[in-house]
């Protein structure tokens, strides 16, 4: 692509995410397993739990933004979005999985995304309490965890729903009649079922542990951090449509890109 | 209780089931995460993955139990039933959520319990991946990470289902009428509904972030570790009827007793 950042441009801006993914975590870990009274404000019915925690890991990557890229976009799930005069936007979630870290789970991560044009370029996402890191350089995909060497990682072969590992965080998002038609038809087919996981599961996806994942309803930040790091690691990621998945909504994750043919046509005849 | 073993023999089992966690862990992680081929021995419908981690994880428990009492009774998930002599019987399970483990997810864990005439009198719950381990005292239950010092846990007031967190390892266990009507009439009530977890789910529920954990189906390796962490933290755990969890069944468990009287009475008129 004519449009790709430049090597040295791009090197600068990965360094950036990480950095942004540093200072994140050194907020919401603070906060994370300290306890959280039930008389809290959360509304039965309406329970959208956020955290000092995600309103300041996103604050503290704002600054970094604004002292190293301050031209830039940004795009966040808890301060909304600042209009740049660049090319760049970044998109920003600081806490993917609120209901898993209320819950003391793990699994939740920060999502750091940065788009050029509409084009996903950079992810990176990172798991602070498990010490683990994924992210996209230019052509591969790498895990790290803690001080070990960065591993390049990939998705496994795994072309025939019977043979899959699906995942999705609950089978409750999967509230329409086309939604529920989809994940009817993929868990009656797959080898193994597995709920809960948030972005915790596009980790497993990359990493060759599990061969599909839909989730319904996605924000941009619940997936543009994700895109780079799907497709570099050998997997696809798009809309159930087979749109780009850049403006989120309801998206399919494969490892292996043939599976992904194979579940969007099975799709489109629901 | 008269039969409960004095303090010194309390102390030497209790420090036994640690060094079995400790053998057990360096088997499973050699397995944990290494790549799974697609092709592998399940068969659709009854899949039930026992890996080498599994196996190996038992024999390496119970080498360190032939050594240190070798009068003591075992049932293992794997290796079935060593008749013993004495009063004690351990309780193993070395891979508590085979699932989780295939699919790269760090939630599985160790479930080390010992029996005293049927009464669960020792538990350890380990995580090998996050360094997590949890454990019951005579008289308190505790959690510690890695090298950090071990922590008193408790569990979390919360009389009421309305505002509780719910967790279950799936809705797909919830097949019989019955245990489907306790699935609904749960999820319908609490706050938040979370799956996935296995073992880790009551972790959480006796560090005070999850307040009810309904799982159906459950062996007395899958729950007699638990019983002792759960009930010196504070929390409460019986079959769905109110009797023993000690030889598994469907199994609730609260961290506010409260609670569980309420769940009870609720099960009760369904």
């Amino acid at each position: 692509m004519p449009t790709s950042p430049r090597p040295a441009a791009f090197k600068s801006l990965l360094s950036t995410a990480h950095e942004l993914a540093d200072e994140a975590a050194k907020v919401t870990m603070r906060h994370f397993r300290r306890p959280i009274p039930i008389d809290n404000k959360a509304v039965k019915g309406d329970f959208d739990p956020v955290t000092k925690a995600d309103q300041g890991g996103e604050l503290a990557m704002r600054k970094v933004l604004k002292r190293t890229f301050p031209s830039h976009g940004i795009l966040g799930e808890e301060h909304g979005t600042t209009v740049g005069d660049g090319r760049y936007q970044w998109v920003l979630d600081p806490i993917d999985g609120t209901r898993a870290f209320i819950s003391g789970n793990p699994m939740w991560g920060t999502l750091i995304g940065l788009t050029d044009k509409a084009q996903a370029i950079v992810g990176v996402l990172d798991h602070p309490f498990s010490q683990e890191r994924l992210w996209s350089a230019e052509t591969a995909s790498y895990h790290r965890r803690g001080d070990a060497p960065a591993k390049r990682i990939k998705t496994r072969t795994c072309p025939d729903l019977s043979r899959a590992t699906f995942m999705s965080t609950t089978p409750r998002t999967f509230t329409s009649k086309r939604n529920s038609a989809i994940h009817t038809m993929i868990t009656d087919q797959v080898q193994l079922v597995r709920y809960g996981g948030d972005c915790y599961a596009y980790g497993l996806a990359v990493q060759g542990f599990v061969d599909v994942i839909v989730e319904p309803g996605l924000k941009p930040y619940d997936i543009v951090a994700l895109i780079p790091i799907i497709e570099r690691a050998g997997g696809r990621v798009t809309t159930t449509d087979g749109d780009s998945a850049v403006n989120g909504g309801d998206v399919v994750v494969t490892g292996d890109p043939k599976l992904h043919d194979a579940v969007l046509k099975m799709i489109s005849k629901l």
